[in-house]
């Protein structure tokens, strides 16, 4: 009887092209399915809870794998660790039901948007955040937020994805959050599931309700329109992070 | 008359082959030498107030350079960040006399040295602190950052520079910090000059005593010694930050 291990992993998206395995591009996927590979000794198979995409970070992304290995957990994530880039960490490996998927089986995620206001960026933080050195109306940005809670179509808000069958997902949470001292909004968003780009292009949007472009009330008929080309472009993936993926 | 031009500056030295300008390889001052050219369309040579090793960051450090050019201080500072990687940022420029020197007028500058104690070294941090998850006496180093204060010859913990004439050097203040939450100690150190690998030497010693391979009470006979091979390992540059020259 294989295994099915569980990984939680923490990893700075920057120098990697996505989470997806592509062929000659540095990938964490690619990462994870070489090194789990060489550690067991066996070709893997590594499911991820979704794709990441280049630039994007995650503090806990999921996912899964089955083996014939019986090394211990605590040894394999050593000795991952030791072979892994410390741009990837695997923070925790526990053994799950073989019913277990990484995708499949998650009930929510927990994706957050950092947005740096400060005049000027640090080489710290350049990396980390969307860097808009203007003026945002964060009172109006928090009500188109709250406008696009509970269940809803999200085509407007979905690039190119034709594999997905329903564009409709049940945001459980959208807000926004002002850390005053470092000039840094944070937009926290939890859904059943996410299209693609879709966190990202939600904060386009916000940031043009934030500069006045687009009526905060407007939000809701971009949504109702279904229409990709009424909402803001797609914002950067440096300032993305998956926080969590529950199950 | 030419324009003598300070600048104030803060970088991630991660991808840098440290400060000095060097042949073929991207460093601090290469790129501050060809941006300053480039916006001012001279040839321009840059004064740092001293190298940092290649990984090694700063917070602020300072530089000047004399132009023709008559580009306010404000534009020519905005080119120039315009030009420069987000990983090199001038946070200020200014007119300062023509007898100003970065190198030779700074009457004292801080270094810290950051060690993160935590079991794991998160992706976000690794280029930024030392990784050293294993017991440290706090105390016992503490004990010896004190007994170096004042003023020494520091041959011993000087790497192989030549050009230096004396190897007296005065340390004003020389201290640890603990962040509790964050298990991370930071080491700061003020002195009037720094020889080649100084910090990073002191902290290599540092953590002998804290790991107890040395006594605290050691680090005097190892500094009146002046004999290199009796102080620890050079600290990994990644963990050192330039954060002030004062002038």
């Amino acid at each position: 009887m294989p295994r099915n291990l569980r990984l939680i992993l923490e990893y700075d998206g920057t120098h990697f092209h996505g989470w997806q395995v592509q062929p000659e591009l540095d990938t964490i996927q690619g990462r994870l399915t070489s090194v789990s590979s060489e550690v067991t000794q066996e070709p893997i198979h590594v499911h991820g809870s979704g794709r990441t995409d280049a630039g994007t970070h995650a503090l806990a992304q999921v996912c899964n794998f089955l083996t014939e290995s019986k090394i211990p957990v605590e040894n394999l994530k050593k000795a991952m660790n030791s072979l892994l880039p410390p741009s990837i960490r695997i923070n925790a490996v526990d053994e799950v039901p073989l019913s277990f998927h990484a995708r499949r089986d998650s009930v929510f995620k927990h994706y957050r948007y950092r947005i740096l206001l400060s005049k000027s960026c640090s080489p710290f933080q350049y990396a980390y955040v969307h860097h808009c050195p203007y003026k945002l109306d964060l009172q109006k940005m928090s009500e188109a937020g709250e406008r696009i809670l509970g269940v809803h179509d999200f085509s407007a808000f979905c690039d190119s994805d034709s594999e997905v069958e329903s564009k409709v997902r049940h945001l459980l949470s959208s807000s926004f959050l002002f850390d005053s001292p470092r000039n840094l909004i944070e937009y926290n968003v939890c859904a059943n599931g996410f299209l693609h780009h879709m966190v990202r292009n939600l904060v386009g949007t916000f940031l043009e309700i934030g500069k006045g472009r687009i009526a905060s009330e407007e939000i809701t008929n971009i949504l109702e329109s279904k229409d990709r080309s009424r909402a803001g472009r797609t914002a950067p993936a440096k300032g993305l992070f998956l926080v969590k993926v529950g199950y």
